[in-house]
């Protein structure tokens, strides 16, 4: 057993490992807020559902023989792998190691679909890939298998990870069609935004810093030879990403007119995978020649998927991991300085890298057709338009809102229940009566017309500290609907003073509630009575109250209009 | 000295280290965006006050002898500890690494205990916990003392620091009483929901990160049979973790009816905490089936403490923390491949680890029960209920809210002042006119009613960049109230190409801001032709106005209304 | 070559490079959401252009000889660098090491220059740091030059990294000049809110994760005494951290008598710069005094920046690197046990450290003096007014908001196009109608007029998910302008059940969308209508309708009122 080798290599399994959460950021922030806690759950289950799987039979298909196209069938783990296995490395830390890679093939896969995807089609999608897809093709480029064998060389998984996962997303995104809205009617994409920059581009962070693991830790080991490649492999991964981002920076600088921050911090991922297959064989030099490549490939690739493919890939998983995997795999045949085509080694090598790109592509694209329309025939692979439009977060898991307390300080609940302390002395909070269910008469209707009875919309602004009071207050009275916004209330008003970093907060724009209730049964005057009596705490800043005639209001539901529309359940 | 297990250990302090992050985004995104500045704050400081306290008597406390209940009193670290100080790692890295899982215990307590505590009551039970409870028990299990002495086994952790951390964590909660809101009049449990679940997950996945690092670099060396032992544990710390995802999700799929995006997010942590305490004597099999148990258990847990023993665990950190913790402990003593039930070595060891568990949860919470009476008695445990509706971020720290500048794309300060540009020249910007208070005279409002005069409410929609010079024209003819905000406007109208990933935005939903002034002296004409004259570009988009009337107006503070209501200083 | 060596400095260069992240989200956090995206693309860039610069001259220039003022020059690292080379790592693996300390430098300056800084300009000072700036100053100090041939200590960067940073910044912000509305008419400085404090947060936990390998790293080496070298250190730099947060909380809690959150957190900060020089020569106890100055230093340093240079750096990053790094420097001086005047070792080392200081600060002030000088001559180093305004994301990048769909339900285009499902079948979607330019005609006006015409606000409160359907409907019958805004409806009204964490999620303010329109010539009723068929569905909570007479109408473009002003090219 070698320490070094083995510190590497679990150093490297838990750097890959947190890609898992790179991928979740960048896929949450690049898709929009009301499908984050689904994003966020497809990257969870790739790692989840994968491991286990993986451990069950997929490193065997993988590394149980030097079969030509398959390794073997061995339930748990249980063989003998010293022919495989690292030197000095302990099998259950290459497994470990082998499987945080197998979940990145998975994980790519969830951004390409994003949105419209049905979590259980996507749980058996991510099911079959770690268990088969990725070990098969595995075999063949680590496992012994006949590209192996060729000579096929990539060394950290340009094609074996990121075209497998690049590979299944166009299938994937093809076969589901593109998020309702993508396109226009004469088929112009239009863009729709991603929710959090900011949090994607912490995610291309992680990854980036994550990578450095994938590649340099791909040595296995750190002996001999091992430690100069790995000195030179985490030179070249750094250089390749860096110059893919001022590449792709300039290049939509001057395609755009100005430098586009998503598509950059796709640059950056973009260099990142085409630099993988060849980092342990390419100068400094070549790495700036992939990154160059790449940082111009992944804007063109994108832009043609989306515009002449007019396949919806949210977040550019398609172009990032499947275009730039393709072509790093391939430009190592010109880069490599011991075998490489610019490097005056003939074309033999390069031959074999675009051998097996072709073949691993032709893989990945009929077994996933397959699998695609297994689960569309079976399950189902697209939720309904209700859902896409209602968003997956509420859909497809109970989930209101990721943000549900984001911006709103109001609570979701009343002041209710008791407050019980330390000794079990209860202090009781001040109960809230219940909705008396007001019952509506003809008679009440007549009344109220008699009177020449007109509806009033009765609009407050208010702190919102006292938004709960003013509800009982109005529930007191037999008010059951209103609406609330917030608003900025910009007065001539001081509050407390507060700080920030030793500058006062000299916030003219204080934030407010705003809430409107149309009332023609209870009289106007009890509003404002309840309302102040609320809100009243002698202090300038308690706020306003504004009172306007409506001339009319409509029950959607009943088509009830005027007082009726006003009585009964309330549809706000 | 050895190289590689001094890099091991200070490789598991950082990961270790990292854990607050973790614990923050986790406690911070499941807790409310009003409290997000204080939930920090408490993890900051539970690291903060930990580390010199820990340095101060902790480890003494812990280590400084094999005594049966005590360690030592070693002030500063100056003894010697060659006794319990790993082969070949120097002191004060072993320090710094125990240092790290100190301060990981008491950060457990801060999401249990959130939203309603008292920063200073939390300051001083985080001194308590690092200075004393902690060292104390760790010094039985890890110290030398009397459970290490008769065989209890805690590889990593599950009650050293879980199970301290989580009852302690029990006993804050109950003592605390709920979050107000968070049970009906009837007690049934209210959910609330957390404000930003993206950053949660991101939580999950980074203590997921460092958890390789708390179990692993555990084995405290790096030569030896320990080499082989970090295989399996990293493979059995993800193996449980991934199982207990899976598992999690399937059973609240089974029981809720979808699967649950926050509880599967504690189920991998709960997989991770019932694993550490035998993550190096289990099987990965074993490993899968720990992970299956937690899954459930955290569920169960989970809604038994909050249905049944009323607890208010904003976090869940009682049940991941504290049930998991226990639970792992004790599994350990079935699963163990050397000392287990299940593998046929008898009753003594399980035993031993159920005495552990049972031995902690007294020690921690009889002291714990000392601690907060006394900080209760003394400095009070529970914030006013005001500053809880408020938010803790605000009154206990002063900041006006965490996400001030989110939406609004205002600044919360006017045009004023000089922009210096780098060679001295000023170039002065525009002034604004200072707010001139008005004086209402009777004679004015008399006039104003002999006139007919109506309220009138002027509603202006405008670009967001054009609000400052609107405020400035307000001001400057003498309004001096309004409401602000922000609304989508859609309109046939198309702005400056915009691109995002290389498609054109086609957004015609325009973010804009809608401002509401009330005007009874200021002639509406005036309001209009300033509106008109700041908001003029001729451009399409330049906004429009709109007028009503008003039936009537109250200032809530005064009881004021009509024309009086808008006059003085104003409540907005 | 080493084993042990190249995996620490790996791990370190790994480490360091992860910090593009943590400054990427503090300053993102600390300044606004209009700015995020420029922010994040200002951290990105930074090491993206100074690793291929440091490659093709930087590097040589720092370490390309032991000349007293000046490396070498050595076009993309050709030359023989054994002389300065760690025992055992090989060449690349210590170039990226160096790479990313540089990167570090030039990344401070951002922060102190956000918000108002041109691209184009910020993209050029950065080339210019990373090729030339910090390399000779680099040189000085740890290339062999002449401050290191004096005997100056700076372990791992507090003069060569953060001072250089720091001193940038000053420069920088000073030259630029303050973000409009920083100061009052009478130079009060007034404060401007962060955005996100989480994530700011976030960013500071993953700056001292990272900074255990800026520190322990830095011994090159996992030898002989580098051992204990790297066990000290991390204590020492865990430990000024800590206390210099529990420093900085306690003196905001006594100066603004509140426990500060932006300003505890940019402690933990100080307290890491200020360790950086010394932390191989300063015992625990030192650390901690150093902890102690920097907590209070960084405090007071914010304040004079901010109310008396009237400076204006958004996130503290010149108290932060500037000051606490230039104090750290002279710290080390006092504290360092084997050199320091507080150990009787006379003042020699303690001049020295001084002139260290002096000697960067003047160099680093003056030659970017020169460079931002040149720089606002050429491209011009602010942006426009107008652009600070409406914020660098939209202005810079064509990035229309970073958090486009964060809050809002809605997509931004409608419901168009179709759906490809798998086998090529195409499900069409149902058409919008195209929205008809309705003619304006005199005769029209005129009829409307003689009918008495008045001016109507409909005002429509529905679900989310039925507003694309709405808008299709109000399309169809003529409707081309509305105001749309998010509201809670609070109505008595029970939806699906949805659970978090077990628990019921009872919300009684459910998100509805407000949309107002305002209309003269298409009818109201057709309007009611056209709204009750889009929205009914015959479930509780359909919505609501409510119908407003309107004073008047103009259009902030053309001036004109009433009916006219609702005609033609819609302004909203």
């Amino acid at each position: 057993m070698s320490a070094v080798n083995t510190i590497w290599v679990l150093l490297g399994a838990a750097l890959v490992f947190f890609m898992q959460a790179g991928f979740a950021m960048v896929e949450a922030g690049f898709t929009r807020a009301k499908n984050s806690g689904n994003i966020i759950m497809k990257n969870l289950i790739d790692l989840s559902i994968g491991t286990p799987l993986y451990w069950f039979l997929g490193f065997g298909f993988m590394f149980g023989s030097s079969g030509l196209v398959f390794g073997g069938v061995d339930f748990f783990i249980h063989g003998n792998y010293d022919a495989v296995l690292p030197a000095g490395v302990p099998l259950w830390a290459f497994v470990a190691f082998q499987t945080v890679f197998c979940a990145t093939s998975a994980t790519i896969v969830s951004g390409a679909m994003a949105e419209r995807t049905k979590f259980s089609a996507y749980c058996i999608y991510s099911a079959v890939i770690s268990l088969f897809i990725y070990p098969v093709s595995g075999h063949w480029i680590w496992g012994g298998g006949f590209l192996a064998q060729l000579g096929f060389h990539d060394f950290a998984g340009s094609t074996a990870v990121h075209l497998v996962g690049g590979a299944a997303a166009v299938i994937g995104a093809w076969m589901l069609g593109p998020r309702i809205g993508k396109y226009g009617k004469d088929g112009t994409p239009k863009a729709i935004l991603g929710h959090n920059i900011t949090i994607g581009a912490l995610g291309v962070f992680i990854l980036w810093f994550a990578w450095f693991g994938f590649n340099a830790c791909s040595t296995l080991s750190m002996e001999g030879d091992a430690i100069e490649a790995a000195g030179i492999i985490f030179m070249n991964t750094n250089m390749a990403a860096t110059v893919a981002v001022v590449t792709t920076m300039l290049f939509t600088w001057i395609r755009y007119k100005k430098p586009d921050v998503s598509m950059t911090l796709n640059g950056a991922l973009a260099g990142l995978v085409a630099i993988t297959a060849g980092c342990d064989q390419v100068s400094p030099f070549g790495a700036a020649c992939i990154g160059v490549i790449a940082g111009i490939a992944v804007v063109l690739a994108t832009e043609f998927i989306d515009h002449r493919l007019k396949i919806d890939d949210p977040v550019g998983a398609i172009s990032v991991h499947g275009v730039c995997g393709a072509l790093g795999t391939i430009l190592t045949g010109f880069f490599s300085t011991t075998q490489g085509l610019f490097y005056g080694k003939g074309t033999h090598f390069f031959l074999i890298q675009l051998l097996g790109v072709a073949v691993v592509i032709l893989w990945v694209t009929l077994s996933m057709l397959l699998v695609f329309f297994l689960i569309d025939k079976t399950v189902g692979l697209r939720v309904s338009e209700r859902e896409e439009i209602e968003g997956l977060d509420s859909t497809e898991h109970g989930l209101a809102n990721a943000y549900a307390d984001f911006l709103p300080n109001f609570h979701t609940d009343s002041l209710t229940g008791h407050v019980d302390n330390v000794l079990g002395v209860k202090k009781p909070v001040k109960n809230i009566p219940v909705d008396e269910a007001i019952p509506v008469s003809r008679a009440e209707k007549e009344a109220f017309d008699a009177k020449g009875g007109v509806i009033t919309k009765v609009e407050v602004i208010m702190k919102q500290s006292r938004f709960e009071k003013f509800k009982e207050a109005m529930n007191a009275i037999g008010v059951t609907g209103m609406t609330v916004s917030q608003v900025l209330g910009c007065g001539v008003q001081k509050g407390a003073t507060e700080y920030y970093r030793g500058s006062a907060v000299d916030m003219n724009l204080l934030p407010k509630v705003k809430v409107e209730i149309v009332v023609a049964k209870v009289p106007v005057e009890d509003v404002v009575r309840a309302a102040r009596q609320s809100l009243y705490t002698g202090h300038i800043g308690d706020g306003k109250i504004f009172i306007y005639d409506l001339r009319d209001s409509v029950k959607v539901r009943t088509g009830e209009t005027g007082y009726d529309a006003l009585q009964g359940v309330d549809d706000l």
